[in-house]
């Protein structure tokens, strides 16, 4: 569920258009106001804006909007307005960069996107930069961790539920048996967290939760057990083998971004707002790319994690027109 | 260029399905009615007729002419009738079953269709069979041949003619280097040639010829260098390794359809009439999916190639309803 408000009585694009280069002229820039305006339109409409403002006054509304603000604040307001596909593109092009180079964040587009968005990222991704986002992942990487990436930057999974009981059994014991042999690259584990239906995929690890897991996980049986228990299941557990090692990271991270991918943008969340200094760069990606998508439940297990709203954890840790386009966008009571 | 004739005076969806529709009635079916029609429309106009007859009688067209025709000529009507993404999609589902299974096909449809198209193969593919083509081909295959595939049906290649000639340069030495080294399924091998535009691939093979190849292979410049030599590309000399491997068939057969499609097809073709008792289902499998893309250049390419022209060949090696239909599609002169 979206977290984002649009008002009821939405002005038209050329208004908007209006007020925002009002906002840009005279002594300083009107920060509220673009707040007001940006904050409270959903993708569609922040589109036909960036239309109208390129008919209207022959520029990018991007470009003014980066020559107006700065800092943390341009970067969450510049992210919210592009394209998601856009979006996309642009972050797992600064994940292939060797200064910026973040696995993580190749994951988790590959995993938490619908199929067909993710295919938009590739287009997108092609169009901005003149080359295929496999071609710079699998160039940037080498070894288990292109072995993984590769597949799932490119998958289109099928998205129906039908589950094949069969399959999620056998295939639940190779998982098994490759994981108790620390064979957490063989190529097996790879094709099936790679290529399964998410459906199926979580056949799979609820046999190998009833199968192989130790009581505590024997719960990962439908949404509702799942949101309120308090373990990983017992795949995920199994994966813990060496924690510092960013193979078995990024395998977790797959796991958790196909079935659970509210609680992996938490816990995100959480070690961005935890880290010392605040990790501006991940709190942005998530808040600019789940707004308008799941942003209510993430809160919901935000909160069921830390004891503490999400909108007040965020209140806490940032300040000034950047905090404020921040809780706009999550939405908030009285943080 | 295509191969199939469309008239001047285009009948309506309408007409040509009343027309289809006398076809299968009374004694008998009328065959050269239904070629006629059928192989002189392109694939918009078979699908508007497929749409029309739908609408108008209540029944599929492919249903009726799967009732009405048989053996190697109902093959042909029924590929060349189907929407090209679907047949793809028929023809590498074929691909990946145990007793049809191919990998050539699905090399030859990863590696020749343009990126969108592989896209809505991919798409169809879901729709007819409820799963990810990924997901079959990784499921039926294993150790090298699944590392090459996987990638090659998965790919968006980047169709820009933009090259970079220091990465041709630096690629065409890893490929010499591991090749010469005779590790064919070096990861950087399969990266090199799953993930490289076709624009790209080509300078790098370019390259490779002219730094490592011999004399005879240094012609590989240009497209009418290409088509008037005789030899292949050096790097896929150098691939001949074990004329019997799988795998290295594979390598040399992506090499081919990336970089000179036509010549493949021409090979193909060459093969199935060539075989004792002519390999029915590669011909119809070409014929239905090139005759409206490149039948006229893989026509000169056979004829370099055999100094028979094609339609003689297939005139000669087929017979009936099934031989005037093949005839119609990559146009004939006397044969």
């Amino acid at each position: 569920m979206s977290s984002i408000k649009v008002p009821d009585h939405l002005p038209s694009p050329a208004e908007d258009c209006e007020q925002l280069r009002k906002a840009f002229q005279g002594w300083g820039t009107n920060e509220d106001l673009i707040i007001s305006i940006l904050a409270h339109r959903n993708a569609a409409q922040r589109s036909l804006i960036r239309n109208n403002y390129a008919e209207t006054y022959g520029e990018d509304l991007l470009k003014e909007l980066e020559k107006e603000l700065s800092s943390d604040f341009e970067r969450i307001v510049l992210l919210w307005t592009l394209e998601p596909a856009d979006r996309d593109a642009f972050m797992v092009n600064e994940a292939t960069k060797r200064l910026t180079s973040n696995n993580l964040v190749l994951v988790e587009v590959a995993c938490t996107r619908k199929s067909i968005e993710l295919f938009k990222v590739r287009q997108a991704y092609q169009v901005r930069f003149k080359r295929s986002l496999e071609e710079d992942v699998a160039y940037h990487t080498s070894g288990d961790i292109r072995k993984l990436l590769v597949p799932l930057i490119t998958s289109l999974r099928y998205e129906g539920d039908e589950v094949s009981k069969t399959l999620a059994k056998s295939e639940a014991k190779i998982l098994h048996e490759k994981i108790a042999d620390k064979e957490f690259n063989h190529d097996e584990v790879i094709r099936i967290l790679t290529t399964r239906s998410k459906a199926q995929l979580l056949a799979t690890l609820n046999h190998y939760n009833n199968d192989y897991g130790n009581a505590i996980n024997k719960c990962y049986q439908t949404a509702e057990l799942r949101a309120t228990m308090s373990n990983e299941c017992a795949c995920f557990q199994d994966l813990k083998d060496d924690p510092n090692d960013e193979y078995l990271k990024l395998l977790r991270t797959t796991i958790k971004s196909l079935t659970f991918p509210e609680r992996h943008f938490a816990k995100i969340l959480r070690l961005a707002i935890n880290k010392l200094g605040t990790d501006e760069w991940a709190l942005a990606r998530v808040v600019a790319s789940r707004a308008e998508i799941d942003m209510e439940r993430i809160k919901e297990e935000y909160y069921r994690r830390n004891s503490v709203p999400l909108d007040r954890a965020i209140a806490k840790d940032t300040s000034g027109d950047y905090g404020k386009m921040l809780l706009e966008l999550i939405g908030h009571g009285d943080a």
